[in-house]
């Protein structure tokens, strides 16, 4: 047995987007005891995260440290790069998704997501303007 | 209930080598309206990614990345490399595999795979020489 | 139908621990044929890699590529690091955790793991005080 729903999120450009609560609505909504959530983007550009939820900095840094190793396509060390008919911040954020992660599963105990205390669900934005990007939710029990 | 099935992809050097449309079919197969499809690779040296399938330089740049992330073990920046015994590509193909993904969950919704309009499935080759990759599906529903 | 279980290990520093024969254990224990296990870390400072089993130097160049790649907060290069109230090797965990992966689904088949010959699973610490790491394990059929 499994149900779905799709969630969307409006980013304003680079950074950390939690959703935590979203998906955890969807789980509660069904109440079953025990099973596996999946989250799945539906995008090249930006990523999913499991991160600290309690020190905003932390989501500070890891922006920061993406935007270095990665820095835009305009950047004299990133004149290699193509792909630039989108924007200077287009293929680097296709990168980034490659380095991290677009479906991630998480186990259902309990009637509750397994998150450890200090984990939050984030969609991580890697592109400059604002976008609508969409996130299914897969239940499974 | 779940199903399983293997594809084989013989990869010839670095690169990325699209298997959308052999998931799609093993997903067509059963009818199933809805489920998780996962896929997973039995190797440590290459990898899976979802990117994107319209223009080819996304590929391209994204294997360059790579490249100049993790250089090759004879470059003068890899000297630290200790396992070098099945050639300077190896090393660096299991770091590369470390950086991104070996499985992948994927909703299945209304007996298609809920991949965005963009995203493509790829088998992401780390090694020079040819060589013969397995992937195992399995869809639960 | 599903069945779960937490494992916890105790980590003594960075470096790899691996868990396959305690995975594979749990999925023994209900003997069935066909089936999907995920691993699920409850952290946000360490991750979870499939990695290769044979040569233990593999692992070491793992470790010294994801030392070098993100090297500890007082390190020269990472001054721009705010989040350091931890110790200097508490960001750098974080950074490391999201390079890497937290959630892996491997599919069971005819009652094993289907990982490959050269697949091992381990837990990836990035901390260097010893930790308690906890895992959940969700077999779902």
């Amino acid at each position: 047995m499994a149900r779905q729903a799709t969630i969307r999120i409006e980013t304003r450009g680079q950074g950390l987007y939690e959703f935590t609560r979203k998906a955890a609505a969807f789980v509660a909504e069904g109440g079953e005891e025990i099973g596996l959530l999946t989250v799945f983007l539906r995008h090249t550009s930006c990523s999913l995260l499991i991160q600290e939820n309690a020190d905003p900095d932390v989501r500070g840094d890891l922006d920061r440290f993406f935007r270095r190793l990665v820095p835009p396509a305009d950047d004299p060390s990133m004149r290699w790069i193509v792909h630039t008919t989108e924007g200077p911040d287009d293929m680097p954020a296709h990168i980034k998704s490659a380095l991290t992660a677009v479906s991630i599963p998480i186990p259902v105990t309990g009637g509750r997501l397994a998150l450890g205390t200090w984990q939050g669900l984030y969609l991580f934005e890697h592109r400059d303007a604002p976008h609508r990007r969409e996130i299914v939710l897969h239940l499974s029990t």
